[in-house]
């Protein structure tokens, strides 16, 4: 392998998204179940991207995404009456988000062999924002914004790889998600499977499978990561 | 001033590129003024980016414009037979210039209190290169190549403060060029003027101008930036 740059998705895979939306939640919202809430949120994204992927939306970043599913769910919940200044607050959880305990260490290490640039679906001031808030080094950010493309779509990555200045082979895409790293592979990047069995909290009934025997690799931390690239 | 962001010349204001290109000429290129050749260079750079402005050329980015210019140039200047591998070498020169001494410690502060990036007529993978280099710390890197427009045009102006989530006036443009500053005032941002005298080295007659009355602060170093900046 011929590894130059890493990208990352960062949902899941870099940050705890679960548990940070919770903590906002918590905080601004009386009466509902964090984390339950914070599940139900998360079960939209899928669904938003898909129906801007199909071209049902036309572009439409994650922010507004967020605000059309929340409005949606405290309507659900029982808290139609939320305030508009607290929705908007919420929305931004998804910018503060903390990191696993071996993210910064791992893309620290990283940092020092490869270019290391977030490839998520989350917009560029999202990331920039999350970046700042939980230490992320990035070398750049890239996002599906650049693009016009939400990841699952080859534009996605085959622009990552164009704006590194590198071939598809030169990259390698990290995700908790397998569903990711096949898009990814499809278009000739590498792969790094990362195990991630807390993202969705620890009474979770579908669980991620400890390995993917189709990436080049698997690890259970970017620290293992960093071990396995950097040997 | 409401000012959340800053964002960067690159070429001239943060890195030293006269220096670094005539450093890489003298390795590879026998028998000619370095100097003089990195300053014909930069010469065709602008008639290059209008070109492409003007729309006589589709999308180039600068490693190529580089490296047509270096053809005609070295053909000039007496050495037409440089092997292809020297003239890829040299365009890759641009990638791997040397901060100003002031510019990480400046860069290093302002990050604390503000989101920073490039916004350069550079592309990505250069930026990114030189941004490894050199050790700059940009929270991201932005490029023109990202709105498919050099500076000079409002889409890279306004695409960057879009990107970054902020209107104009919370995105402050800071360079060494008055004319990247006027455009980048007419598009709403603040602006910052930084002295460097010498980037056109120590003999040149064209002098830039000691503070730039239009910008909303005029300062000779990045590390100045932050005093004003962060008092």
């Amino acid at each position: 392998m011929n590894i130059r740059a890493l990208v990352f998705d960062v949902f899941g895979t870099v940050v705890d998204w679960r548990s940070g939306v919770a903590r906002d939640i918590r905080r601004l919202v009386s009466d509902v179940d964090a984390e339950a809430f914070a599940d139900a949120w998360r079960s939209q994204y899928l669904p938003s991207l898909d129906r801007v992927r199909r071209g049902e939306l036309p572009w439409t970043n994650l922010d507004e995404l967020h605000r059309a599913s929340l409005d949606e769910l405290l309507a659900e919940y029982g808290v139609p009456d939320t305030p508009e200044g607290v929705r908007a607050e919420l929305v931004l959880a998804w910018h503060r988000l903390d990191p696993w305990p071996d993210s910064v260490p791992g893309l620290e290490r990283l940092k020092k062999r490869f270019v290391i640039a977030s490839l998520s679906n989350g917009h560029v001031a999202l990331l920039v924002n999350m970046a700042k808030h939980a230490g992320l080094p990035w070398d750049t950010v890239l996002s599906a914004e650049l693009f016009g493309h939400y990841k699952g779509d080859p534009e996605a990555y085959l622009g990552a790889a164009r704006l590194l200045g590198l071939q598809p082979e030169q990259v390698m895409m990290a995700a908790a998600h397998v569903d990711d790293l096949a898009a990814a592979r499809a278009c000739g990047l590498r792969t790094a499977y990362v195990h991630r069995p807390q993202e969705y909290g620890s009474k979770a009934v579908l669980r991620p499978p400890s390995n993917d025997p189709k990436a080049d690799v698997s690890v259970a931390s970017l620290t293992e990561l960093a071990d396995h690239l950097t040997a």
